[in-house]
């Protein structure tokens, strides 16, 4: 094989699963050019950005939530994307927490946004099978406690000097991570 | 924000975390630049590729040996890496199940390659973080079950007539995923 590097081969686009543990209640947005989509806001990172923070800036712009990054509960590979002009595409779902629940709509990208209940989300038939299964694994977050379905993140140091990187994976206990 | 799309903005790695659970072994490899540095055999996907066939694919290409894919068990995203040229890096580690145990060293990419106890692995000042913590995950799969460690992944039909994508998350029990 070639040892020459390849570029970048992937847009990374970042979704927000924002629940409101409370009221049992998740953020969706309704799509402006496929309007019977209702789906998580989320969008494309910005280069450089961290998923997390596309995930808490996306949520911000199209919906006017404030939100807190609590986990990443889901993420997707998938080719020849119809948006990712023949680049594949790496679409990650942030478990993030409202802090705020006054919804303004983004004109600009939205028909509409609610906050709506996750038990009806993950069983409406017209809402497309990973936004469901997110729901579903929320409402197992809701009952079992999230340990069940999170991936955690931790900023560690990279072995270049200065430079940090995220890495995300299962909570590890004490007991593992000091033996 | 703009509305036009951003093109590719990532490139992704992806390691083999091969694990004999019967030996307690886990195959490493020596860089040819960097002697010093002791890692998992892995490489760049190809474009279209999905990340576990990258992950047996460069296990194969780089030490011979066979393997079959388990789970993710992590995943990095660093910016600015230095082997990046300016894009950023998502890096996923999969959890492999070797089929074959001989190693067959590729003279052009490493120094050396070899089976190692994944308890010395894990307790090596030398080997970076991300690599150790790894082994960490590993011994507390193979203590308390995997199911305590693995993202799963599963193979679904896109919106996109005749379109497939991979999910990774937790394992969801029937209960929910059926309710």
């Amino acid at each position: 094989p070639s040892r020459l590097p390849l570029y970048a081969t992937h847009q990374v686009g970042v979704a927000g699963f924002v629940l409101n543990e409370e009221t049992g209640q998740v953020l969706m947005v309704q799509d402006k050019i496929r309007v019977s989509l209702w789906k998580f806001p989320g969008g494309l990172s910005n280069p450089g950005e961290d998923i997390a923070d596309t995930a808490i800036r996306e949520v911000y712009e199209e919906t006017g939530v404030k939100t807190e990054f609590k986990s990443v509960i889901s993420f997707r590979q998938q080719h020849n994307h119809p948006n990712a002009f023949g680049n594949s595409d790496i679409y990650v779902v942030c478990r993030l927490q409202p802090l705020t629940s006054a919804i303004t709509v983004c004109q600009d990208e939205l028909l509409d946004a609610k906050w709506m209940k996750i038990h009806d989300v993950a069983h409406d038939v017209n809402i497309p099978t990973l936004t469901t299964r997110i729901c579903r694994l929320g409402i197992c977050g809701m009952v079992e406690g999230f340990d069940k379905v999170d991936i955690q993140m931790e900023k560690l140091e990279s072995i270049y000097r200065g430079a940090f990187y995220k890495i995300y994976h299962r909570p590890l206990s004490d007991k593992y991570n000091y033996m």
